[in-house]
Protein backbone atom coordinates (compact mmCIF):
# COMPACT_ATOMS: atom_id res chain seq x y z
CA UNK A 1 0.00 0.00 0.00
CA UNK A 2 1.18 3.55 -0.76
CA UNK A 3 2.49 5.68 2.25
CA UNK A 4 3.40 9.27 2.07
CA UNK A 5 5.35 11.12 5.13
CA UNK A 6 5.38 14.83 6.07
CA UNK A 7 7.69 16.43 7.81
CA UNK A 8 7.80 20.36 8.66
CA UNK A 9 11.42 21.72 8.94
CA UNK A 10 13.09 21.79 12.32
CA UNK A 11 12.61 25.21 14.42
CA UNK A 12 13.71 28.01 12.56
CA UNK A 13 15.74 31.37 13.72
CA UNK A 14 12.40 32.84 13.35
CA UNK A 15 10.07 30.64 15.03
CA UNK A 16 12.56 31.06 17.66
CA UNK A 17 11.85 34.89 17.64
CA UNK A 18 8.07 34.56 16.48
CA UNK A 19 8.63 36.59 13.31
CA UNK A 20 6.23 35.95 10.61
CA UNK A 21 8.40 34.28 7.72
CA UNK A 22 6.90 33.16 4.81
CA UNK A 23 9.08 32.96 2.06
CA UNK A 24 11.99 34.69 3.72
CA UNK A 25 15.14 32.38 3.46
CA UNK A 26 15.88 32.24 7.17
CA UNK A 27 17.87 28.64 8.17
CA UNK A 28 17.28 26.49 11.06
CA UNK A 29 18.63 27.00 14.71
CA UNK A 30 20.99 24.41 15.87
CA UNK A 31 17.40 22.84 17.72
CA UNK A 32 16.07 22.61 14.70
CA UNK A 33 18.58 20.95 12.67
CA UNK A 34 18.96 18.52 15.83
CA UNK A 35 15.43 17.98 15.72
CA UNK A 36 16.02 17.07 11.88
CA UNK A 37 18.55 14.53 12.84
CA UNK A 38 16.19 13.19 14.98
CA UNK A 39 13.64 12.52 12.68
CA UNK A 40 16.10 10.66 10.46
CA UNK A 41 17.19 8.59 13.18
CA UNK A 42 13.61 8.08 14.49
CA UNK A 43 12.20 6.66 10.81
CA UNK A 44 15.51 5.09 10.70
CA UNK A 45 14.63 3.02 13.82
CA UNK A 46 11.14 2.51 13.29
CA UNK A 47 12.01 0.54 9.88
CA UNK A 48 10.40 3.86 7.48
CA UNK A 49 12.21 3.95 4.35
CA UNK A 50 11.72 5.71 1.32
CA UNK A 51 11.95 6.18 -2.64
CA UNK A 52 11.69 9.18 -3.53
CA UNK A 53 11.62 12.95 -1.95
CA UNK A 54 9.54 16.24 -2.36
CA UNK A 55 10.56 19.69 -0.60
CA UNK A 56 10.29 23.56 -1.34
CA UNK A 57 13.35 26.05 -2.66
CA UNK A 58 13.37 27.36 1.30
CA UNK A 59 16.96 26.51 3.24
CA UNK A 60 15.37 25.11 5.85
CA UNK A 61 13.03 22.52 4.50
CA UNK A 62 15.78 21.48 2.24
CA UNK A 63 18.26 21.30 5.29
CA UNK A 64 15.76 19.34 7.32
CA UNK A 65 15.47 16.76 4.33
CA UNK A 66 19.14 16.49 3.89
CA UNK A 67 19.81 15.99 8.02
CA UNK A 68 17.39 13.43 8.33
CA UNK A 69 18.43 11.47 4.94
CA UNK A 70 21.79 11.66 6.29
CA UNK A 71 20.60 10.10 9.70
CA UNK A 72 18.85 7.04 7.86
CA UNK A 73 22.08 6.88 5.65
CA UNK A 74 19.99 8.20 2.23
CA UNK A 75 21.47 10.93 1.19
CA UNK A 76 21.46 9.67 -2.64
CA UNK A 77 17.77 9.29 -2.68
CA UNK A 78 16.41 11.53 -5.77
CA UNK A 79 14.67 14.86 -4.61
CA UNK A 80 13.36 17.23 -5.92
CA UNK A 81 12.42 21.15 -5.38
CA UNK A 82 10.02 23.58 -6.37
CA UNK A 83 8.18 26.77 -5.01
CA UNK A 84 4.81 25.39 -5.23
CA UNK A 85 6.09 23.20 -1.54
CA UNK A 86 6.85 26.94 -0.09
CA UNK A 87 5.49 28.53 3.36
CA UNK A 88 2.56 30.67 2.54
CA UNK A 89 3.39 33.90 1.95
CA UNK A 90 2.93 36.39 4.82
CA UNK A 91 2.93 39.26 2.98
CA UNK A 92 3.04 42.45 4.21
CA UNK A 93 3.38 40.55 7.83
CA UNK A 94 7.28 39.25 6.72
CA UNK A 95 9.27 39.99 9.09
CA UNK A 96 7.15 40.96 11.75
CA UNK A 97 7.52 39.57 15.26
CA UNK A 98 4.04 39.24 17.38
CA UNK A 99 4.59 42.61 19.55
CA UNK A 100 5.04 44.84 16.18
CA UNK A 101 2.15 42.94 14.71
CA UNK A 102 -0.17 43.62 17.30
CA UNK A 103 0.90 47.09 17.58
CA UNK A 104 0.38 48.06 13.75
CA UNK A 105 -2.78 46.29 12.94
CA UNK A 106 -4.25 45.43 16.33
CA UNK A 107 -4.65 41.74 17.49
CA UNK A 108 -7.91 41.37 16.73
CA UNK A 109 -6.83 41.81 13.15
CA UNK A 110 -4.06 39.79 13.49
CA UNK A 111 -6.18 36.69 15.15
CA UNK A 112 -8.13 36.79 11.51
CA UNK A 113 -5.54 36.89 9.38
CA UNK A 114 -3.90 34.16 11.40
CA UNK A 115 -7.39 32.08 11.73
CA UNK A 116 -8.92 32.80 8.57
CA UNK A 117 -8.55 30.20 5.76
CA UNK A 118 -9.51 32.72 2.84
CA UNK A 119 -8.71 36.13 4.29
CA UNK A 120 -4.63 37.00 3.31
CA UNK A 121 -2.51 39.28 5.46
CA UNK A 122 -2.05 42.52 3.49
CA UNK A 123 0.23 42.08 0.43
CA UNK A 124 4.04 42.95 0.66
CA UNK A 125 5.11 47.01 0.28
CA UNK A 126 7.04 47.79 -2.54
CA UNK A 127 10.70 48.50 -1.38
CA UNK A 128 10.09 46.14 1.56
CA UNK A 129 13.47 44.44 2.87
CA UNK A 130 11.86 41.06 2.23
CA UNK A 131 10.41 41.50 -1.38
CA UNK A 132 11.87 38.23 -3.33
CA UNK A 133 11.40 40.02 -7.06
CA UNK A 134 15.19 39.98 -7.38
CA UNK A 135 16.01 36.32 -6.00
CA UNK A 136 17.17 34.37 -8.68
CA UNK A 137 15.72 31.22 -7.45
CA UNK A 138 11.99 32.58 -8.44
CA UNK A 139 12.61 33.64 -12.29
CA UNK A 140 9.76 32.97 -14.09
CA UNK A 141 7.52 32.67 -11.45
CA UNK A 142 4.79 34.73 -10.29
CA UNK A 143 5.73 35.62 -6.68
CA UNK A 144 2.63 36.22 -4.88
CA UNK A 145 2.31 39.59 -2.64
CA UNK A 146 0.15 37.57 -0.05
CA UNK A 147 -1.09 34.29 0.32
CA UNK A 148 -4.23 33.13 2.36
CA UNK A 149 -4.53 29.36 3.03
CA UNK A 150 -6.78 29.23 0.50
CA UNK A 151 -4.11 30.67 -2.02
CA UNK A 152 -1.46 28.10 -0.48
CA UNK A 153 -3.58 25.29 -1.28
CA UNK A 154 -4.25 26.36 -4.53
CA UNK A 155 -0.51 26.02 -5.45
CA UNK A 156 0.55 22.44 -3.44
CA UNK A 157 -2.31 20.48 -4.14
CA UNK A 158 -1.86 20.91 -8.29
CA UNK A 159 1.67 20.13 -7.59
CA UNK A 160 0.65 17.35 -5.72
CA UNK A 161 -1.28 16.03 -8.27
CA UNK A 162 1.00 16.98 -11.04
CA UNK A 163 4.34 15.58 -9.47
CA UNK A 164 3.81 13.22 -6.14
CA UNK A 165 0.63 11.68 -7.16
CA UNK A 166 2.35 9.90 -9.87
CA UNK A 167 5.36 8.71 -7.76
CA UNK A 168 2.54 7.45 -5.61
CA UNK A 169 0.95 5.35 -7.85
CA UNK A 170 4.07 3.71 -9.00
CA UNK A 171 4.44 2.59 -5.89
CA UNK A 172 7.11 4.78 -4.79
CA UNK A 173 7.45 5.65 -1.00
CA UNK A 174 7.42 9.36 -0.40
CA UNK A 175 9.01 12.11 2.19
CA UNK A 176 8.19 15.36 1.91
CA UNK A 177 9.81 17.66 3.64
CA UNK A 178 7.96 21.45 3.99
CA UNK A 179 6.05 24.02 5.69
CA UNK A 180 3.15 24.47 8.32
CA UNK A 181 1.01 26.18 5.60
CA UNK A 182 2.21 23.75 2.92
CA UNK A 183 1.88 20.85 4.66
CA UNK A 184 -1.51 22.28 6.22
CA UNK A 185 -2.68 21.54 1.98
CA UNK A 186 -1.76 18.39 2.24
CA UNK A 187 -3.18 17.17 5.48
CA UNK A 188 -6.61 19.59 4.59
CA UNK A 189 -6.85 17.36 1.07
CA UNK A 190 -5.62 13.86 2.54
CA UNK A 191 -7.81 13.95 5.42
CA UNK A 192 -10.43 16.23 4.57
CA UNK A 193 -10.63 18.74 6.89
CA UNK A 194 -13.01 21.48 6.30
CA UNK A 195 -12.16 24.67 5.68
CA UNK A 196 -13.12 26.21 9.46
CA UNK A 197 -10.87 23.62 11.35
CA UNK A 198 -7.95 23.67 8.88
CA UNK A 199 -6.38 27.03 10.04
CA UNK A 200 -6.27 25.64 13.90
CA UNK A 201 -4.62 22.47 13.21
CA UNK A 202 -0.89 22.61 14.11
CA UNK A 203 2.35 20.95 12.47
CA UNK A 204 4.82 20.28 15.31
CA UNK A 205 8.28 20.88 13.75
CA UNK A 206 10.46 18.00 12.39
CA UNK A 207 7.61 15.33 13.66
CA UNK A 208 7.16 12.62 10.60
CA UNK A 209 3.27 12.74 10.19
CA UNK A 210 2.67 9.01 8.09
CA UNK A 211 -0.05 8.79 5.84
CA UNK A 212 -1.16 5.36 4.82
CA UNK A 213 -3.07 5.32 1.59
CA UNK A 214 -5.33 2.81 -0.15
CA UNK A 215 -4.76 1.94 -4.00
CA UNK A 216 -7.21 5.20 -4.77
CA UNK A 217 -4.48 7.43 -2.51
CA UNK A 218 -6.84 8.20 -0.45
CA UNK A 219 -5.99 8.10 3.38
CA UNK A 220 -6.45 5.26 5.36
CA UNK A 221 -4.27 6.22 8.26
CA UNK A 222 -2.74 9.17 9.68
CA UNK A 223 -0.57 9.32 13.14
CA UNK A 224 2.96 10.80 13.87
CA UNK A 225 5.48 8.62 13.87
CA UNK A 226 6.77 9.43 17.13
CA UNK A 227 3.15 7.71 18.90
CA UNK A 228 3.50 4.02 17.29
CA UNK B 1 30.27 31.20 -22.77
CA UNK B 2 29.40 27.72 -21.48
CA UNK B 3 30.99 27.27 -17.68
CA UNK B 4 31.85 23.98 -16.09
CA UNK B 5 32.93 24.19 -12.62
CA UNK B 6 34.22 20.22 -10.92
CA UNK B 7 34.74 19.63 -7.46
CA UNK B 8 35.99 16.76 -5.76
CA UNK B 9 34.75 15.87 -2.71
CA UNK B 10 36.14 17.16 0.31
CA UNK B 11 38.71 14.53 2.62
CA UNK B 12 37.08 11.50 3.15
CA UNK B 13 37.76 9.29 6.52
CA UNK B 14 39.54 6.34 4.24
CA UNK B 15 41.69 9.22 2.35
CA UNK B 16 43.15 10.17 6.10
CA UNK B 17 43.43 6.43 6.40
CA UNK B 18 45.30 5.88 2.97
CA UNK B 19 42.59 2.80 2.55
CA UNK B 20 41.51 1.84 -1.05
CA UNK B 21 37.65 3.36 -0.86
CA UNK B 22 36.09 3.08 -4.26
CA UNK B 23 32.46 2.31 -4.56
CA UNK B 24 32.26 1.95 -0.23
CA UNK B 25 30.20 5.04 1.21
CA UNK B 26 32.44 6.02 3.68
CA UNK B 27 31.97 10.17 5.45
CA UNK B 28 33.70 13.65 4.46
CA UNK B 29 35.85 14.15 7.71
CA UNK B 30 35.44 17.38 9.59
CA UNK B 31 38.69 18.68 7.99
CA UNK B 32 36.33 17.55 4.86
CA UNK B 33 33.46 18.83 5.62
CA UNK B 34 35.14 22.52 6.21
CA UNK B 35 36.87 21.86 2.81
CA UNK B 36 33.64 22.23 1.31
CA UNK B 37 32.40 24.70 2.94
CA UNK B 38 35.57 27.10 1.85
CA UNK B 39 34.86 26.18 -1.51
CA UNK B 40 31.54 26.88 -1.17
CA UNK B 41 32.38 31.02 -0.12
CA UNK B 42 35.34 30.78 -2.61
CA UNK B 43 33.15 30.11 -5.24
CA UNK B 44 30.53 32.78 -3.87
CA UNK B 45 33.00 35.58 -3.28
CA UNK B 46 34.64 34.68 -7.07
CA UNK B 47 31.25 35.46 -8.35
CA UNK B 48 31.03 31.64 -9.21
CA UNK B 49 27.08 30.71 -9.86
CA UNK B 50 25.02 27.32 -10.97
CA UNK B 51 21.66 26.58 -12.88
CA UNK B 52 22.26 22.69 -12.20
CA UNK B 53 24.46 20.56 -10.12
CA UNK B 54 25.24 16.66 -10.40
CA UNK B 55 26.60 14.36 -8.01
CA UNK B 56 27.10 10.25 -7.39
CA UNK B 57 25.62 8.47 -5.45
CA UNK B 58 27.71 8.49 -2.45
CA UNK B 59 27.92 10.13 1.03
CA UNK B 60 30.90 12.20 0.50
CA UNK B 61 30.52 13.59 -3.18
CA UNK B 62 26.90 14.87 -2.19
CA UNK B 63 27.31 16.21 1.42
CA UNK B 64 30.20 18.28 -0.06
CA UNK B 65 27.94 19.47 -2.60
CA UNK B 66 25.23 20.40 -0.28
CA UNK B 67 28.06 22.18 1.80
CA UNK B 68 29.42 24.08 -0.39
CA UNK B 69 26.15 24.73 -2.13
CA UNK B 70 24.53 25.89 1.65
CA UNK B 71 27.66 28.35 1.83
CA UNK B 72 26.84 29.92 -1.73
CA UNK B 73 22.93 30.27 -0.46
CA UNK B 74 22.31 27.88 -3.17
CA UNK B 75 21.16 24.95 -1.19
CA UNK B 76 17.45 25.48 -3.80
CA UNK B 77 19.31 24.58 -6.69
CA UNK B 78 18.47 21.35 -8.49
CA UNK B 79 20.49 18.20 -8.26
CA UNK B 80 21.03 15.43 -9.77
CA UNK B 81 22.56 11.84 -8.08
CA UNK B 82 23.95 9.18 -10.63
CA UNK B 83 25.99 6.09 -9.44
CA UNK B 84 27.63 6.71 -13.15
CA UNK B 85 29.66 9.42 -11.49
CA UNK B 86 30.68 7.56 -8.60
CA UNK B 87 34.55 7.07 -7.74
CA UNK B 88 35.94 3.98 -9.46
CA UNK B 89 35.44 0.43 -8.53
CA UNK B 90 38.80 -0.25 -6.50
CA UNK B 91 37.49 -4.10 -6.66
CA UNK B 92 39.36 -6.64 -4.04
CA UNK B 93 41.88 -3.83 -2.99
CA UNK B 94 38.03 -2.06 -1.35
CA UNK B 95 39.17 -1.54 2.37
CA UNK B 96 42.61 -1.99 1.87
CA UNK B 97 45.57 0.43 3.40
CA UNK B 98 48.83 0.99 1.59
CA UNK B 99 50.63 -1.44 4.13
CA UNK B 100 48.28 -4.12 3.64
CA UNK B 101 47.84 -4.15 0.00
CA UNK B 102 51.40 -4.23 -0.50
CA UNK B 103 52.13 -6.94 2.01
CA UNK B 104 49.37 -8.92 0.24
CA UNK B 105 49.89 -8.07 -3.48
CA UNK B 106 53.75 -6.70 -3.30
CA UNK B 107 54.43 -3.00 -4.16
CA UNK B 108 55.33 -3.59 -7.56
CA UNK B 109 51.87 -4.89 -8.60
CA UNK B 110 50.12 -1.94 -6.40
CA UNK B 111 51.93 0.82 -8.61
CA UNK B 112 51.04 -0.78 -11.68
CA UNK B 113 47.18 -0.86 -10.55
CA UNK B 114 47.24 2.44 -9.14
CA UNK B 115 48.87 3.75 -12.31
CA UNK B 116 47.60 1.50 -14.96
CA UNK B 117 45.32 2.68 -17.52
CA UNK B 118 43.39 -0.65 -18.39
CA UNK B 119 44.56 -2.95 -15.38
CA UNK B 120 41.72 -3.40 -13.14
CA UNK B 121 42.99 -4.35 -9.50
CA UNK B 122 41.46 -8.22 -8.72
CA UNK B 123 37.69 -8.29 -8.47
CA UNK B 124 36.08 -8.09 -5.08
CA UNK B 125 35.78 -11.45 -3.25
CA UNK B 126 32.51 -12.97 -3.22
CA UNK B 127 31.33 -12.28 0.66
CA UNK B 128 33.62 -9.74 0.74
CA UNK B 129 32.48 -6.79 4.04
CA UNK B 130 32.68 -4.34 0.94
CA UNK B 131 30.35 -5.80 -1.35
CA UNK B 132 27.62 -3.82 -2.20
CA UNK B 133 24.88 -6.24 -4.28
CA UNK B 134 22.29 -5.55 -1.31
CA UNK B 135 22.39 -1.94 -0.94
CA UNK B 136 18.97 -0.87 -2.49
CA UNK B 137 20.64 2.09 -3.91
CA UNK B 138 22.10 0.40 -6.55
CA UNK B 139 19.02 -2.02 -7.46
CA UNK B 140 19.03 -2.96 -11.37
CA UNK B 141 22.54 -1.70 -11.67
CA UNK B 142 25.11 -4.38 -13.15
CA UNK B 143 27.73 -3.55 -9.97
CA UNK B 144 31.21 -3.77 -11.57
CA UNK B 145 33.46 -5.96 -9.52
CA UNK B 146 36.18 -3.74 -10.25
CA UNK B 147 37.06 -1.18 -12.70
CA UNK B 148 39.98 -0.18 -14.14
CA UNK B 149 40.30 4.06 -15.20
CA UNK B 150 39.55 3.09 -18.75
CA UNK B 151 36.62 1.14 -17.37
CA UNK B 152 35.26 4.18 -14.92
CA UNK B 153 35.63 6.38 -17.58
CA UNK B 154 33.22 4.26 -20.08
CA UNK B 155 30.40 4.75 -17.59
CA UNK B 156 31.14 8.74 -17.04
CA UNK B 157 31.44 9.80 -20.56
CA UNK B 158 28.25 8.30 -21.70
CA UNK B 159 26.42 10.29 -18.89
CA UNK B 160 28.15 13.55 -19.56
CA UNK B 161 26.67 13.13 -22.90
CA UNK B 162 23.50 12.19 -22.23
CA UNK B 163 22.72 14.35 -18.80
CA UNK B 164 25.23 16.72 -18.31
CA UNK B 165 26.33 18.21 -21.81
CA UNK B 166 22.55 18.88 -22.96
CA UNK B 167 22.13 21.05 -19.56
CA UNK B 168 25.62 22.98 -20.81
CA UNK B 169 23.69 23.60 -24.72
CA UNK B 170 20.42 24.87 -22.99
CA UNK B 171 23.07 27.51 -21.21
CA UNK B 172 23.12 26.45 -17.90
CA UNK B 173 25.92 26.46 -15.60
CA UNK B 174 26.90 23.27 -14.01
CA UNK B 175 28.89 22.51 -11.03
CA UNK B 176 29.51 18.85 -10.45
CA UNK B 177 30.74 16.62 -7.66
CA UNK B 178 32.38 13.46 -7.52
CA UNK B 179 35.30 11.59 -7.06
CA UNK B 180 39.25 11.87 -8.49
CA UNK B 181 38.54 9.01 -11.05
CA UNK B 182 35.28 9.78 -11.94
CA UNK B 183 36.46 13.52 -12.61
CA UNK B 184 39.95 12.36 -14.15
CA UNK B 185 37.44 11.15 -16.73
CA UNK B 186 35.98 14.14 -17.33
CA UNK B 187 39.72 15.94 -17.72
CA UNK B 188 40.82 13.34 -20.00
CA UNK B 189 38.10 14.09 -21.91
CA UNK B 190 37.43 17.77 -21.84
CA UNK B 191 41.78 18.52 -21.61
CA UNK B 192 42.50 15.87 -24.33
CA UNK B 193 44.58 13.89 -22.18
CA UNK B 194 46.37 10.98 -23.37
CA UNK B 195 46.21 7.91 -21.51
CA UNK B 196 49.68 7.33 -20.23
CA UNK B 197 49.44 10.69 -18.40
CA UNK B 198 45.47 11.08 -17.05
CA UNK B 199 46.40 8.47 -14.33
CA UNK B 200 49.14 10.44 -13.03
CA UNK B 201 47.34 13.67 -12.99
CA UNK B 202 46.10 14.59 -8.85
CA UNK B 203 42.75 15.84 -8.88
CA UNK B 204 43.29 18.12 -4.70
CA UNK B 205 40.02 17.89 -2.72
CA UNK B 206 37.73 20.46 -2.59
CA UNK B 207 39.68 22.71 -4.83
CA UNK B 208 37.11 23.77 -7.42
CA UNK B 209 38.56 23.65 -11.49
CA UNK B 210 36.92 25.79 -13.77
CA UNK B 211 36.42 24.71 -17.46
CA UNK B 212 35.54 27.89 -19.71
CA UNK B 213 33.79 26.10 -23.10
CA UNK B 214 32.96 27.52 -26.17
CA UNK B 215 30.02 26.81 -28.09
CA UNK B 216 31.07 23.19 -28.94
CA UNK B 217 31.49 22.48 -25.55
CA UNK B 218 35.80 21.98 -26.04
CA UNK B 219 37.78 23.64 -23.46
CA UNK B 220 38.78 26.80 -23.78
CA UNK B 221 41.03 27.30 -20.46
CA UNK B 222 41.01 25.13 -17.07
CA UNK B 223 41.74 26.60 -13.67
CA UNK B 224 41.86 25.88 -10.29
CA UNK B 225 39.54 28.66 -9.16
CA UNK B 226 41.95 29.36 -6.29
CA UNK B 227 44.60 30.35 -8.66
CA UNK B 228 42.81 33.36 -9.87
Amino acid sequence: MPRLVLIRHGQSSWNLENRFTGWWDVDVTEKGAAEARAAGEMMAAKGLDFDMTFTSLQTRAIKTLNLALEAMGRLWLPTEKDWRLNERHYGGLTGLDKAETSAKHGEAQVKIWRRSFDVPPPPMEAGSDYDLSADRRYAGIAIPATESLKDTIARVLPYYEERIVPALRDGQRVLISAHGNSLRALVKHLSNIPDDEITGLEIPTAQPIVYELDDALNATDRYYLSER
